[in-house]
Order: structure tokens, then sequence, then C-alpha cells
């Protein structure tokens, strides 16, 4: 038979999160009757919000009828979204980009996952320790890097820029040479956001090492400090060497129905190529292995950059942000160390007694029935942390908080 | 700046559709007011049926209460639909597959482009000549392929299956070794469809070979001659070397709203690997770079599944079909030589007066105000052939038809 990709026979173990799940399933399988407080998922549990529901059944209403009915649309997105996310991100962060740099897509996952694609197998990824599994995963499984192991709890041929208590979990650039620098601020899983400054010295980075910086912004709407930005291209310089990655999961709760964007400026150069080829590749990308993102969702979409669409949002965002502030303080009152949790949905906890990061998701889950994500999922420099996470009903993460403070006392 | 990827270089022009509609647009820009018929791409033009569209905007009422809210879906697909898609292919064509095999997805075209990343580089792909272009579009793009021009009007490192008129549009198994074997049928774009004996020859051919076969049966549903299998896995021993791929975007007219699946037995073996590990990899393709379909889509797709949902896909097949018939029929009163166009949505024309695809694409454009799709941009066996879409409002298609004939006199 045919050989499989030895890119992905390099893979480690299952992905984090069905690994989580599959613990909490036996888990309850042991304990019949019991229920999990589950702050272990970065998944939304709040409503649809009014306006962004009417505009989907809208657009089934029109899908109904054959004079309104359309069928594939462009694999770029339609034309008025891509309109929308221009002006929002020039009212909102004061970025000029045209509607022709913005790719909708199913979702920010898929484009995070996929973006290393356009990209030399030669290309070395430089990617912050802890991070989102993807960003390593889809750079192994696209032969980017080497074997696992050669890298203390990581993978050749991955520049693993660590995140700590002692840099406030923003790393600086690294010394050594890379060419994909991935960034997400507000960050998952330690919350913690970058500033000007820090994410100027990225872009200089690039500048000098002729790299691309791979931006996401997925909880960009959870900023509540002054003064951090909330889009890359807020740093002079930046649309000629960053992407940036974003969604509707986190702020209007579409996790489920699927959207997101990214962006690739037609400024963007390259060093095998001329300026202009990362935009047009990205475009091929997508019109080749995409065929555009889910019109119902795109409707969905528009309505969520509408006006009355952002204050829904925005009352959203602010449920999971008191949620953040409920787990922040509770944490603390229970003694624990914790990080992030203010610009963030996401409360990066110190383990107590010098536990492991399972260690520590075994105890709160045997003794206070609470599922996080352990920090160790996210990279060797994730151990000794768990993430916990502000998605959930608001008296599930009380009832939650409680245990934990109980428990820890 | 970082190097873009060789592969992704190697990929000539533009993807066919959007060049066609490209040149549609420069036409419409010099006449404006005229209208073009359109049979060029396969995008579907009559409503969503009402049961399916009901049961899109249930999902979206259950998203907008708490109570019934759901977030992230398994990025394998939702259960129940994975059920009753392994209980589709029990009942109609008495195939035994479990849902654990089926990989919901947002659409066959996603899939059939991602298929080849979790197989060797060194996989060689063959694919039938003319084809759809993302099966070589894709392959080129994984770095499965040597440059182009060394085959003619092709790439190195793809065995060319040549279908053309002499074996009815399908070709038998290569004569040299392959890995992944590529089949659509009913065919895209030629509308030809294979007999068990011809599919019983690729699945012999797999096995001596040890290779993998990739069909694609996004068009299934307009297979009406009795005794033409409907599925790969109708063939004995498929289960071990085949995966397929299918769609509800032409039965469901879900091209805009997004859904199909995959199926990838566990036991599917492969050389370097036990045999599980392409179902496995897959899985982990789809846990690491997919998100799972939009959960509003899915709500659609189990409806379409349901007993009044298939009455109401067939409606629209049944539209579809008559539009064949009608084209094809004129067609041949136009004294033109056609193929296709009875289990399939595709007349597969031969260009009049020796004239080539792109001429005789221009001429129909220039005289008779409807775009096709060229031949020759599935393939160089393509050329002197134009693909001719059923799809479109009846009263277009009558049009349409006439125009031709009128001209062609």
């Amino acid at each position: 038979m045919a050989n499989v990709s030895e890119d992905f026979l390099r893979l480690q173990s299952g992905y984090l999160f069905p690994e989580v799940a599959r613990r909490i399933r036996i888990w309850q399988e042991k304990n019949p009757g019991e229920s999990v407080k589950k702050l272990s998922i970065g998944n939304t549990t709040e409503a649809i919000t009014p306006g962004i529901a009417a505009a989907m059944k809208r657009k089934i209403d029109l899908l109904t009828d054959r004079a309104t009915y359309t069928g594939y649309g462009d694999e770029q997105g339609d034309t008025p979204l891509r309109e929308a996310l221009s002006l929002h991100y020039s009212r909102e962060y004061g970025v000029s980009l045209p509607p022709s740099a913005f790719f909708v897509s199913d979702g920010a996952k898929s484009d995070a996952a996929n973006i290393q694609s356009i990209f030399s197998r030669s290309s070395i990824p430089a990617i912050q320790d802890p991070a989102y599994p993807v960003y390593v995963d889809s750079n192994v499984a696209g032969g980017h890097t080497g074997e696992y192991g050669s890298h203390q709890g990581g993978y050749s041929g991955i520049v693993y820029m660590r995140a700590d208590a002692s840099n406030g979990f923003v790393a600086e650039p690294p010394k050594e040479h890379a060419d994909l620098i991935y960034l997400c601020f507000p960050n998952n899983p330690t919350g913690a956001v970058a500033t000007k400054e820090q994410l100027k010295a990225f872009v200089d980075y690039a500048h000098r090492e002729r790299a691309i910086i791979i931006f996401d912004s997925a909880y960009t709407d959870y900023i509540e400090t002054e003064g951090i930005p909330h889009s890359i291209y807020e740093i002079e310089g930046a649309e000629d060497c960053a992407i940036e990655i974003g969604s509707f999961s986190k702020n209007a709760g579409f996790t489920g129905v699927r959207l997101g964007w990214t962006i690739v400026p037609e400024t963007i150069a390259s060093d095998n190529a001329p300026t202009g080829t990362v935009h047009r590749l990205w475009n091929r990308r997508q019109c080749t292995f995409f065929n555009g993102a889910s019109n119902v969702s795109q409707a969905g979409g528009l309505a969520a950059l509408s006006e009355e669409g952002r204050k829904e949002c925005a009352s959203l965002v602010t449920y999971y942000k008191e949620n953040a502030r409920i787990i922040l303080s509770g944490m603390k009152a229970a003694g624990l160390e914790c990080y992030g949790g203010i610009d963030s949905p996401y409360i990066w906890t110190v383990c107590p007694s010098g536990m492991s990061s399972w260690e520590f998701f075994d105890f709160l889950l045997e003794k206070c029935h609470v599922a996080v994500t352990p920090g160790s999922g996210f990279g060797s420099a994730g151990e000794g942390y768990v993430r916990i996470s502000a998605y959930g009903h608001r008296e599930d993460i009380e009832d939650a908080v409680s245990s934990i403070k109980e428990k820890l006392r």
C-alpha cells in the first residue's frame, strides 16, 4: 500500500483537548451520576445573540427562494463581509487594510494550521512555549520540523520562545534566525497581552531576519487595558511582514457556527518570489483547498460587525470577562498564584505544592469535579501550570470556584 | 523574508473556474446590459427545500437559548449525522460501514484537496485526464509531483490516466505503479459512469500495487442506470484500499451552505505503518487542521438524510437531470457530439469544426451569450471539448439551448 506521511508520523500522542475529553469521559464512567464542571476547553456556552441569529435565519429564508438563492460564494468570502471587516479594522484599530487583504474562512484554527503550507518546508518556525498546540502540530505535519525529543520536550527545527513568569509570559524575539514567528495575544493559554513595544521588537526582528509574523488575534475583543494593541497592524511596518488571524468564535459565540478570517496584505515580501506572492499563494491555497465559509455563517458574521452586532458581541465578552474576574479572585483567595484573566478569558494558574500539570488536573477532577487544561499540554514550559477557562455558565463557574476554594483551604 | 513554498510555486496559472469567471466579467464589462447564461460552473441554482431549511432554522433557535446552545462540536462531526450517514450507506447501497468511518467536513472539495497530505510526499498519484483540477493541484501543492511541462500538458510525477471516447471516458488502471488513485464517478467533467467490472479492475490494481483509491462520489445521486455502483464500497475488497468522499452540495443544494464527508475505514492498510494508521492520521489531520463543520449546516445535513429530506433532495436532482436531458437533446439537435448527461449533470461536448476548447468557449460567449467550461481546463485530454453544466434555472437552460441551436444551425 501507499506510504503514509512521514511528517504526520512524527506527531506525538493525541491532540491535547481530545485527551482531556477522554480522561473526563473515563472519570465520568467511573462516577456515574456525578457531573464535571468544565473549565477546560475554550468553548463558549452562552446563547447566540438575537440580531446575529435573526440575520442567519434571514439568510436561510433567502436560500429557500430560488430568486434569492445563492450557491458557491467566492472562496475568499462574500464581498460585503470583507468590506465590513476592512471597515471594522479602520474604525476600531485605526488600521487601513483593503477588503482584498481579508480572506474569510471556517475559523481561525483552520487558518492557523494551514498557513504554514504556503511556505517552504525549509522555513524555521518560532513558537512561544507554551502555545496553542495547533502551531506546533501543523508545522510538524507540514514538514517544517525534525524529530520529537531532540529539543527538551519538543521538536528539533522549531525555535521555542520560552514565556514564563520571568518575562511576564511575553517572550522576547529569539537570538537565532527563524522564518515564521507565531504570536498570539491575548495569549492562549497564559492570558498575557503584549505591549506596543514588545510587538515592535518582533516586527523589527522580522525586518532584520526577513521573517514573517503569524499573529493570532482570536481573543482581541477581551482586551480592556489601555494602550494594548488589538491588531499587529497597529505596529508600524507590520503590513509588509505580518499575517493576522481573527475569529468570530469568542466574541459572537461562533465556536460551533464556524467563521474566521485571515489578513494577508499584498505588501508582504518573501525571499524567493516577488512581493505579493504570499498574498497570491494564500489566495491560491484557499481557491484550491477550500470552497468558502458557509453562507449562513457569513450572514451571521456580517451582522456581528454591524453596530448592533458589536453591542451584542460586547455583552457576551463582558459576561465571560466577569466569569474570569470571579475565577481570578477565587483562585487567589484559594492561595493559588495566577496570571492572565484580565484582558483574556484564561487564567494561567501555578500548580500548588509542586504538583505537575497532570497531577493538579487529576486532583481537581477527583476532589473538586472540575476539569481544567494541563499546562504541559501547551509545551514543556507550561509544566507546573493549568489553564482555567472562563467559558461556562455563571452558576457553574461559581460552583467550580467554590469547590476549588473549599478543597484547597 | 521567509521563502514561500516551492511546491506552490510549481502550480500553473489560475484555478480554472476563477479564470472562466474573469473572462465572463471582462465580456460583461464590454457588453453592458447583456446577460450571460452560465452553464459553466457546477453551481446549484434552485432553492433549499422546506424540511432542510426548517431544520437549520430550528438549530439556530436552539443556539439562541443557553440551555440548548452548543459550541465546538466533535471535529469528526456530530454523532447523529455520522450515524445517519452510516445508515444511509447501509440502506441505499447495502454497504456496511461504522459511523466512526465517517468524517463530516465543510465539503468534498476541501477533503479531496487535503487527503493527499496524510500520505508520503513520495506517493505517486494517478489521476484521470481530464479531471476536476483539485486532484492535480492539491498534489502539486502537497509536493507529490515534479515540474510542469515534462509530461505533455501536465506535471512529472503524476500518472495520467487518459479518458476519451475510445474507452468511454473510463480509463483502465495504469500500466505503471501508482500509490494514490483518484477516481470520480459519475465523472466531473465527462459525465461518465463506471461499471462494477471497471471499478473492480481498480480495486484489483490497488491490491496488486498496494495503492489507495480516493473515490469522489459527489454526484452519486444522479445515477439512474441500473447496476451502476453508487459507492466504491459496493466493490468487494474496497474497504481495505479505498477512501470515499461525498457531498451534500449537488443533492441538497448545499454548495454555499457547505457540508460533505469522507469515509476512511479503519481497515485501510498502508506500507510503512500498521493497518488503521490511514484512519488514525486522517482523524489527527481533522483534529489539528479543522474544527468541525458548521453546526447549522450539520443540522441541515441530518435533515437531508431523513426520509422526507431524501425525497426533497430527489426532487432537486430530478430537476437538474431534466435540465441535462434538455441540454443533451438540444446539443444533439444542434449537431454536436455529446457524452454524459444521463447519470450526471454534465454534458461533455465535442467542439465543432476543429475548434479548441477556449475557441469554442469564446464562440459560445460571443455568439450565444452562453458560458461553458473549456475542457482543456480539466487536463490536456480535455482539449477539444467543453463541459456544459445542467445547473441553472429551467428557463435559462432552455434559453441557452435555443441560442446555441440557432447559432450553430
